[in-house]
């Protein structure tokens, strides 16, 4: 890769993945709503809100590739899902077009599909059922992505993404969880392989129990090796109290799934 | 029905079915950013922007049922895209949610799906692919329709129009083609069902050549009476050329799939 | 047909059953706990415990063909459902291996599959999914048959029979309703056809509202001919009040599936 | 149509079709091994070994559309089959490549899927089972269009014909009976369609009883009118007598997947 | 867990779980209808008659959880089967209803679906083809377990055991072979999940050949340590003759499904 | 084994099978059209004319399998592939018929399914979807062999090879790759399994990316050993320059796909 454009750079995710994928490409460039102070060797930051036509166009001339971790990343108000989202979405997606960008790593989420029960095993056909504003907002993207493969050609990975930390940090996430190691890996995949077309892929470490299978993706090549069999016995998890019929464990989505509306809390 | 809110009524679909649902409901509110002048007996009309939040609150206060037209019908800049469809059924759902609105029947549209074969048989489980932004719009209303049923249980039915005309205007339009009489028969079984779910329902008529196969939408016991066939041997359908393989009569999209971007045109 | 065995012949079905099929068989034997007195033409009474053996090895010895209507055909307790159910589709069953009977009209029931969602559209290879011991004990029944069919090929019809009654008794019949006759109609192809295998039929009659599709029975030529269309403008159907969110609208067995457990009423 | 080939024009179908037809396309050429001799207007006849690389080139110069009922039509030595049925399909869609013609009704065979079980509902998807090396060199005739569709977009309606005569000749044939009428119909409708691609049609008329579903073919809009039920009553084939274990019963081919190798016999 | 019933417990499972689950709970009350004499630890042994309804309703009031190996094991006379299998699951689920039992370990089995060919891949929405009484008494215990779930929210595994035996017996064996630790893991597993639902389980080791496929019970996260491979090379097992048109090669239930009627034998 | 047939054994598999199968049989037939000098231990070479039906005969006597490389193995004349491959195939079936040979190794091939995109995962029962003259002539032999089986019970593994070179010799082999090692195990696999069927298995060896699923061959125990992953990092195929967009990229077959009819070349 020689020029890589990396948003929400300094978020979690685009923070991990700065110093996971050092030296992969010749430029990064990062943007974010925040500021990024220090910088690596190859790394230029640009200020930019997604939500902003213009400055978008500008961040994404003359990048190779995209990695957009942007926009909001949880459950928000609607304004700022707006925003975020899905100006953020159309406006990364026509810079795209225009600039001649052919294929975009676009993280998506698990919430897309937050209301389908634990006991449901999905894969990348699977009806979308979001479970929040956000979820939403997620698979607006997913639709955007798909209607610019369909008709331009650009191709994508939507990449839902399960719980990137660290660790786990309760139940749910032991069949969730994503290495920081593993999601470096599968964005090198998804510019490694020959064709990508407009492809689901459940961003999930080969953890023990999982609600997804990724048998669809499996042309691109990416093994997650991690896995969150090591933290099971940790004391934060096995003294968590769970009771099999509250929402949040009932449904994929956990407590996404269990919240009311956002405005109400 | 005692009190039913029509959004969009000053449009094609909206002024076609104040007619045909004429007695069906006590109040009918018809809503639109267009006046209305004429009204008829127990219509009411609200000038009303479904994008702005305020006015969406009001305008469904106190209705048993929504019949939702509103908003950009065909494709269109995304200003206005995010304005009448994204913002506009936001309002509406979230009105619903406030007001205790129970059904929504929800004009989709089938370029939700417009990127499909004509040779595929799709039915209410197939993947969503639109064919334009005015298709990806539609797509977000149906997620989020399906979100406040999974979360708030506010039934939608949302209706996938073919081609609501009264008669087909080109050889396409014989197996898309939904004449009014159905449109205003499905609407009254969507409010006459005991149970509604969130369903997706093609709305096309009993045309001899179909794409969309209806077999999940059984349960509301919605019969088409009508048919394309009586236009058949018309002398423009006729006459009309088509090339097999012409994108727009390769996608079941039609002109919208084979379109470019909206800007360039 | 020459001799034919009516189990359950003084239950509302069987009773039914016995002059729509007048003429039907040279000899039909009619059996049940109850006594008949008025015998038609051909008929000849036997009372039977379908739950001891050796009367029902009696019972069907000559035979060329079985309509089983026999049993506990609502909720029970336990007790009674072992006893007609259980043992009674063994010794049935048994009893047809022993004498070489060759094909079994075997009347199961729509509880058998009573917790799908309204919403979900059934075929003969959906999930069993009982909503009471009396639909468990059908499943039980159903298993039976496929083990005899698999094992020593007598073939079964297995009728999961909605609603048979003169006329739909409740908006949930306008679904499920089968008329007499097309019950009767029914009878008669399983036995004309040329093969049977072990096959689930749904009893339902040409409604314009289903749940149920019987695209895997095609090859029996069974073609229903009522509907409940006639009867959906009738008062005491138009003003029964029903809630959505009731589990007996939500769940295709209607009272079966919100009733609690039998001993408890 | 301008100017039409119909292959195997001295047979069975080619001779119902050729009355059927009439008037149809301006110039039917008319090719068989064997001699016609009486023309009705607008027909020509070419004698032609469809085996014969260079009669076939010459004979499909010219045409607009090609039915192809050529070649052996029933069981027969490996050797006639290969000429007919394997050189004889190559040498055909070889010529439509090179001619130019875009579009080919090519008569496949119920004997394609004939080692199906009776109980099995078919559609255009399901798996090919040949009851016979004329089956066999059927479904290489289905994998060759499919071929020259992939890479040369030439578009073939692959009609598996059912038993197209007068009026069912056996019991079997009342499942799977398509009538001269409804045969020529479906011709007039592949003919006639904006579009077609490679698509498989089952060639039954709509009979009570059925094996196979066409719900892939119904963007064709072809409706067949006719149905076995007015000789169901008839006394050749209530007097049959059939034995359901029997292979010629228990699988869709009949007496095909019955027999043993032509050889044998 | 803090007390858990084992039913069965002197039969070949209940015996090697009793040793491979020491120390799992802090008491365990082993049931059967045999006596045991040797008790561990925490072990406390209660005889008891499944078929008999106070017994079981005293032996599981307090109890965590349940693992249910208890009742007929093997094909047997309908009468033995009737009590062990019908009425002791109905009498341990009425049990555990009125005692609160929230989970159940019940031990069903692969003859549910015997009469499946080997060459079927199954998985947990595979059709019950039961190849015994006993297969059929086994799905009739699922069923209920099914009932109880929808109804009561009992939860269930429903674990189709292969053949659990320290090692394979027999050529088949190799597919079916469970080891007792991976079984004991399993029933681990079900009692540590969050969410458990009514789940079907094939109880398999990791064996190179399988015929079932465990993907819907993935969300458990059991994952078999053993595979037969470690005996396949025995001369025992090289040596043995096999015909593959030979029932009991032919089917999955092997011998059970080759055999006559139990009374036969 | 005691005597194995191996045609084709001049050719690259051939080759590479008899020294990965020295041993596997007391005696090996090698046949082919080209002469093999130097013989091995048990080895006896038969100069032989697949399309010849009478050296088929002779050759296929006395053998207890056979293991057919024979035929043309890439895209060639159809006068060729007629020989080689469809009289070819026709021969050795009847020989194997007449002689009683019970199970055969056809070396199909992933041409047969090459017009499929790399994005869709496939499996046993995917479409057939040719790519070449050559893919569908193997096609027609999976045809003819499902034909024996049903109708004569002769047994085959319908092998649909990859790419089986020393190493992968271009970045689509990397998906395709299929060790030597990993093939000749898949042969012992077949003619150790106790029951074969007619079983399509793709020959695969275990790459890190994938096209194709062989889960409904697990019941055969074959688990392929080798991985392309060892390959990656060569600087021939990291070098190899591909565009997404390529018809030899996008489709499965590669440059077959891509490729005009044969004799355009």
């Amino acid at each position: 890769m020689k020029r890589v454009l990396i948003t929400g750079a300094a978020g979690n995710l685009g923070t991990a993945m700065r110093k996971k994928l050092a030296g992969w490409a010749d430029e990064v460039i990062l943007s974010d709503l925040n500021p990024i102070s220090e910088l690596g060797a190859g790394e230029t930051f640009v200020q930019c809100d997604l939500a902003d036509y213009d400055s978008v166009m500008a961040l994404v001339e003359g990048c190779d590739g995209i990695v957009h971790f942007g926009g909001v990343s949880t459950e928000n108000t609607f304004d700022n899902i707006l925003n975020g989202n899905i100006k953020g979405a159309y406006n990364l997606y026509e810079a795209a077009r225009k600039h001649g960008i052919k294929r975009i790593f676009f993280a998506s989420s698990n919430h897309v599909i937050g209301f389908h029960d634990r006991e449901a095993l999905l894969d990348a056909q699977s009806e979308m059922r979001p479970d929040s504003l956000y979820g939403v907002s997620k698979g607006f993207g997913e639709l955007l992505a798909q209607y610019y493969f369909d008709k331009f050609s650009i191709e994508s990975a939507l990449v839902r993404i399960g719980s990137c930390f660290p660790k786990p940090l309760n139940r749910r996430m032991l069949s969730t969880w994503l290495s920081e190691s593993d999601l470096a890996e599968l964005i090198k995949k998804v510019y490694a392989a020959d064709r990508l077309g407009c492809t689901v892929v459940y961003g999930v470490s080969d953890n023990p129990s999982t609600w997804w299978d990724n048998k669809h993706a499996k042309f691109l090549g990416w093994t997650p090796k991690d896995s969150s069999e090591v933290f099971e016995q940790e004391a934060y998890l096995r003294e968590e109290v769970v009771d099999s019929s509250d929402p949040a464990v009932r449904f994929q989505g956990g407590p996404f799934a269990k919240a009311g509306h956002f405005e109400d809390d």
